[in-house]
């Protein structure tokens, strides 16, 4: 992720439309409460459950679920239904665990490192415990471009903020955001960085961590992508997640390490990834320990940074959050740097990957590395390119290293 | 934990001696290197393992090992000899998991909150990835009189100190903590608290985080407690190992939630716990972001505060670090009463416990809860007891509801 947000509004004019907000099917989760056999690893599915549920519950993907399914996928699950719940390390003796990928030096970088960190008597070998992958996310596990899904999520939030306060309609910035939100693409040029750290505060700080997470879960489960009009959890790279599922399949943690806050991730992280929320290392503020009209206490956000998880805020976060350096580190851009060459700089096998976006058909490209276009989001330089290359770090070409990008492409 | 800790130094005087400093066996561990079988979870084992770095390895215990040694307790273990090293399931299935504890509410508590919250069907079942319980350490998992272990590190590590900086020995207050570790038990009564925070940033802060594990390592695994004459991690509670791992067994996530510091209690917990360090939260400062001489990056511990896990700290540590509402919290004094408070003012069966220190001749007997001693390392007061039951939490009564505290005790 990169730092200079006030270009970035320059950067998405025209690429960007306003009609992104668009309805979906569902608000805020239940929960799955159907029968689980912890000696068989398999969950009976209740009246009502959907698999979203199910895979909440058991910190796995829908994905994966549909893959215990096999004859019935496309199928609706049936109540009494019995699904294999735990991720199955069976995986491991895939023919091939990476199929998105393509044959090539990222590919075999990563066969290589699973095979000599998880290899009885390898002289790289991890015990279990400390087997540690940290992802940045966006650019690295979804869809970054044209603009960051919790940026988009803070512009969109500015009619409710209006609402709740009709006032705020004449106060700029947020009269600037409402025009850019009925179309007028020019009026997001007129934000500066302070007007844009307004309505971040605005949006994500001021109110309880339970009524974030309510407004967050609400947005994200009904906010589409302009280009591909599907949701924003729809737009995960597919070859990362085999990537994820692979390193789980042996022994390794999965964590998040993301520019973007925290307690937005950790809405949908669960979910999408398989990565729950005490596994998500991101951007936090100042919190405030309050009481209710009842005498309950809550959370309350303070507009108050704790932890800029960006750059070298990435290898602080991990050691205040996990205490262990990692042995595998995925990221994309400048705000990755701190993360990947900490994860090199350590003993042994050590594995840092970057990905390339070098492909302008089938998702974007940017650099300005390797003479892409210059971009303020996601910013992948060419001195960040020449240290990965001198540090030893695998770089992924999206375009020559994924067969496929998308797990709904066909 | 107390936040009192000038008036530590006058209640620790003639409790506490000097010749704390002990010589033990070991330095640094080793990683055990055997080969470990997934599929059977069995572990062989190598020439020149041993039980801890065995347990450090996959995250157990040294006497959970034992238990699955059976017949062979007492005798070594030999290379190629095979153990069951995955925390067994069938705990859950014992006759009674929890022995060190005498029948009574605070037993009768734990059994009837792990019955409700993971018996199907249950109202107040609990998905098994919301399953967290955290506790508090000091006074709650290990002794924490006559001094808390944190302070006594700090206050062993001065004379390292002047070794390193000989111009120290003559500077107060590292020339009083010389004193007093010389013998002369009123020289402590000197200190003031801000010398108290002088010592505790030059031990635990202005080096690099690999730095001081290796130091806190190196003392941890020699420096004995005067009145028993034991290493500090023998001094851990056998009736809250058995809760640790009662939880565990039934799908619970423990993790501890210290007033300590992190990176301190990090190097023990797994072995002792087995609590990983991404399950610390805990006391942390602000972290720099440093290159050796060689270009190598590394994490610096600066001497700032960015978490003081106390108090309303423990309830944000917790969102920071987990960012789930735990099911369950266990504490022993004021500083945990925003933890106990926070669990237990979440929805459905929530279990906050806390432990009320009235045993004089097996442990120690303070309060000034129930006209107890007062203290100030570890302090419940009245009005935190009348909290307590007001508020439904358990109270522990050591002297009542344990009928062995150290698994050292036949």
């Amino acid at each position: 992720m990169g730092a200079f947000l006030l270009v970035i509004f320059v950067c998405m004019l025209g690429l960007f439309g306003a009609g992104a907000l668009a309805a979906a099917d569902s608000g805020p989760r239940k929960h799955a409460e159907g029968q689980y056999d912890a000696s068989t690893n398999t969950y009976t599915v209740n009246a009502g459950d959907d698999l979203i549920e199910i895979a909440e519950r058991f910190g796995t993907t829908v994905e994966e679920l549909e893959k215990t399914l096999n004859k019935q996928r496309g199928d609706k699950i049936l109540a009494g239904q019995t699904l294999v719940v735990a991720e199955r390390a069976a995986a491991a003796d895939q023919a091939d665990p990476l199929p998105s990928w393509n044959d090539g030096p990222a590919k075999q970088a990563i066969v290589d490192f699973v095979k000599e960190t998880t290899t009885q008597g390898s002289p790289k070998f991890v015990p279990v415990a400390e087997r540690i992958a940290t992802f940045d996310q966006d650019g690295t596990l979804w869809v970054e471009h044209p603009l960051y899904s919790f940026v988009v999520y803070a512009l969109e939030r500015v009619p409710d903020l209006v609402k709740a306060k009709p006032e705020l309609a004449k106060v700029a910035p947020f009269s600037t955001v409402l025009e850019f939100l009925k179309g007028d693409h020019a009026a997001l040029a007129k934000l500066t960085l302070p007007d844009l750290e307004k309505i971040l505060a605005a949006t994500y700080t001021g109110r309880s961590v339970d009524a974030f997470t309510a407004q967050a879960t609400q947005w994200i489960t009904q906010a589409k992508d302009p280009r591909w009009k599907r949701l924003y959890t729809e737009l995960v790279y597919q070859p990362m997640q085999e990537v994820l599922k692979y390193l789980r399949a042996n022994g390794y943690q999965t964590h998040i390490a993301t520019g973007g806050g925290q307690d937005f991730v950790r809405v949908y992280s669960s979910r999408v990834y398989g990565i729950p929320p005490e596994q998500v290392v991101g951007t936090a503020g100042v919190l405030k320990y309050e009481y209710d009209k009842d005498g309950k206490p809550f959370l309350f956000k303070e507009p108050k940074l704790l932890l800029n998880d960006n750059d070298a805020g990435k290898a602080k976060g991990i050691h205040l959050m996990i205490g262990r350096r990692p042995y595998a580190a995925f990221g994309n851009s400048t705000g990755d740097r701190q993360m990947l060459e900490y994860t090199k700089a350590g003993d042994g096998a050590r594995l840092s990957m970057i990905l390339l976006h070098d492909d302008a058909k089938r998702e974007y490209a940017y650099g300005p590395a390797r003479g892409l276009p210059d971009t303020k989001v996601g910013t992948f330089t060419q001195a960040l390119y020449d240290e990965a290359q001198k540090q030893g770090w695998i770089i992924i070409s999206m375009k020559d290293d994924w067969n496929r990008i998308f797990a709904f492409e066909q």
